[in-house]
């Protein structure tokens, strides 16, 4: 019967993707719209999400020498202008202070979209020698791009993010640490959210505003659409010559630094939603759901059963599984249905009975398999069963995803690819003309290059010689 | 000699107490300026203690029964002139986003100086019924408020903070929870921070714009002024009235909650530089140091010295010590005045003779007492001497503190206690009237009553009959 409520509930997965995704993160109260256009309010079930992933992520960067720090919301205008690329990306979607303490400012500010111009304008005060290289600075904060069309978690005006910024002497270092950050990216994604994603350089179309290369990771949602999870840019020198980032270097040089950047973003709450989620609602990955284990009472009312179940969260807190007790006044069947929906990776259900037998039932979310376990050494059993429930997830996305890759050798190819919800590799020249006709044609744009598994002969667009091999997409 | 390089180095605490303040931060890398006026940077060093402050306060919220979340940073201008009080004290301040997206925008936005409007929204929308009360959330965000003259961690035009937002049915709930949070601020001041502070009421003058009443934690610097590091406001039905938070109650009565808010900011970091800081630089309660043992190697290049740093930090780190090794190139003498002015609690020291002793000598940032310590056993005893250590900071803060407090029964007594560097305990009225002429004649304001001491019989200013026992001081 919980099917069927649900079904009633939200959209059809299958039928109306984009609604069953709305319905779902409105409903678990994930998030919410703000009342400025283009806004979203993290609910506290969405924000405990964030707060997971920041805590698994920031003790990664930390492993890789980064330190946090905090800057200025608030870029004078003309910062954008230094670097010429990055002004050309960046200044359509910039929202912009003109008046501030009743008076009009000199100069107008813009709300950081991305913060390598203040960032950069820092360092170029701080840094003065070899000495002080390398450096390695992240910032967890707020950013602001003005989207015409908005999706909680996936495009908002406002969203939160981190930010790294590193400079380096050695022009390999920076590029080494590009790519070393993507993957802390990558792991984080597999080993936390148990989301599969293709790492590889973005086409010069895709890259980002000023970089000289940007390295993306691509996860495939449920609809066969990609969506871009984290970034790491190369950027050269571009940005330490926009701002003066000079070092005098062993030999008494005065030296450009050689920067990076790199950042990921409550989007991947998203990828969370649309990767793992089912007809029921979300499939939270253990690892990073609010709640682990619920505890739902079975005929709570009978004697014992209240004390039983909120001994047993005690026992799971104390192992260091987030678990909680439902003690509302609601039947057990409703709170079943409204925690699958919450995608809480395991239920357990205990009644009068089963204190008699001295067990629990427990159900998992990813494959709804219901099984009676001992009470006996249950923390430790729950453990080891998230353990594998997280693991599970990853294999399931993954074979999921493998199973829709193609390969086409034509435009045609391309378009049939992506209609039947696929990622699509193919062969390509390498020119802008054969890219855009892929976004025209199929849809789709080049998520990035995968050239290490082998270039085709020909482009599959116009036939020349392919340079490299893109997996292409249609793409949040 | 390191006494003589640091007066150098910054200016005389007693002498230049503000420039002292300046140098210190900045020299110390906590913050530097940003590119707009009144904009600071929190450095690395500077971040590791608002986040060691995070996340011992954020553990304390959750205990107290509040959940994070994330709500917009805009906010529509009109939603300020829904509360008249409010307006009127925030609106000066106010920076204005009129542009966005390369096209004006209808309505000007304001970036939040405080939430109280944008959550009060949400909040009516989410609330329909008792049971969805109580409501208890906080945000740990940025926020603008446009000052004239600002200082690092003290006044700046955008600051971290947290604030917590809450709604109750019962009147005397929500009066409750202002003082709960108040009390939690209170502890975590007093036992973290190891800052005394007195929590009280504030005068009608200096509640907060919009408040029925505001409770603030005021401590002392080591100038004399106060300090004022959190507040806990009692809104009673105002925001509720403004906002439309209603909810059906019990009886199938339509009726507006009563809300609270509260917040604590990075201005808590300025206030444990100028409560416990002395002419060599910072003192950092262990509890929140970035760095809480800095070992510092003698005679490095000699065989065996830095593998047994190195081993004796592996050795803290396990025990949950944030300790580091300094094995920059530069002699001890300078690593010791370096981490002197930083702040950090313990230094360590070992040499060869160390080493063939089997001990190390360790010396006190607070006290700068130094001792000679085995090497046995010793990561307990760092423990327990940082405990000890950060015991005795409260110690010392509230003797300094507690001699520093006069009474005074007149105008002249008041302005003689204030520049005598005192908090002064005095009658009042209760008039605007008497409480201008104490800020026009002495330049000290209200911080907090304390009627519980035992109100005076005559206001100290007019000499009428006294309604309440003020603190006067001047003030941050």
């Amino acid at each position: 019967m919980a099917e069927k409520q649900f079904v009633k509930e939200v959209a059809d997965i299958n039928e109306n993707f984009a609604q069953w995704y709305t319905d779902v993160v409105l409903k678990t109260e994930l998030v919410d719209y703000g009342p400025v256009k283009g806004t979203m309010v993290i609910r506290p079930y969405g924000y405990a999400i964030w707060e997971n992933i920041q805590k698994d992520m920031d003790a990664r960067f930390k492993d890789a020498g980064s330190k946090n720090a905090y800057f200025p919301l608030l870029i004078p205008m003309s910062y954008f202008t230094k670097e010429a690329e990055h002004v050309e990306g960046f200044a359509p979607e910039v929202a912009v202070v003109t008046h501030a303490g009743g008076a009009k400012l000199e100069e107008p500010l813009a709300i950081r979209p991305t913060s390598e111009t203040v960032i950069g304008t820092m360092y170029a005060k701080w840094i003065q020698s070899y000495r002080d290289l390398p450096v390695i600075m992240n910032q967890w904060c707020n950013v602001m791009r003005w989207e015409k069309t908005t999706r909680p978690f996936l495009r908002t005006s406002e969203f939160l993010w981190q930010e790294g910024h590193t400079v380096h002497a050695p022009e390999e270092e920076a590029m080494e640490e590009t790519i070393k950050m993507l993957n802390v990216y990558r792991d984080f994604m597999q080993d936390t959210l148990a989301l599969p994603v293709f790492c590889g350089r973005k086409t010069e179309k895709e890259k980002f505003a000023g970089a000289v290369a940007t390295f993306g990771l691509e996860a495939m949602m449920l609809d066969g659409k990609s969506l871009q999870s984290g970034t790491s840019h190369y950027l050269g020198q571009n940005f330490a010559k926009a701002f003066d980032i000079k070092f005098l270097d062993k030999d008494s040089k005065q030296k450009f630094g050689y920067t990076t950047s790199w950042g990921t973003s409550t989007r991947m709450i998203g990828a969370i939603i649309m990767a793992h989620g089912d007809q029921r609602g979300l499939v939270l990955p253990p690892k990073v759901a609010p709640i682990q284990v619920i505890i739902v009472p079975v005929a709570a009312h009978k004697g014992g059963v209240i004390e039983k179940a909120t001994e047993l969260k005690d026992m799971l807190i104390k192992k260091g599984i987030r678990a909680e007790v439902d003690t509302r006044d609601m039947s057990p069947g409703w709170k079943f249905n409204e925690w699958e929906m919450k995608g809480v990776p395991l239920r357990l259900e205990v009644g009068p009975r089963d204190i008699e037998n001295n067990q629990v039932m427990i159900c998992r979310r990813d494959t709804l398999d219901k099984q009676p376990m001992s009470m006996d050494n249950l923390d430790n059993a729950l453990v080891e069963l998230l353990d594998q429930v997280q693991k599970d997830m990853f294999i399931k996305a993954k074979a999921r995803r493998d199973a829709k890759i193609v390969e086409a050798d034509s435009l045609d190819g391309i378009l049939k690819g992506v209609d039947g919800k696929n990622f699509v590799k193919a062969g390509w020249c390498g020119c802008r003309e054969c890219e855009d006709k892929v976004k025209e044609y199929a849809g789709a744009t080049a998520r990035v290059m995968c050239d290490e598994e082998g270039v085709p002969e020909k482009c599959a667009i116009c036939g020349k010689q392919a340079k490299h091999k893109v997996i292409f997409a249609r793409a949040y």
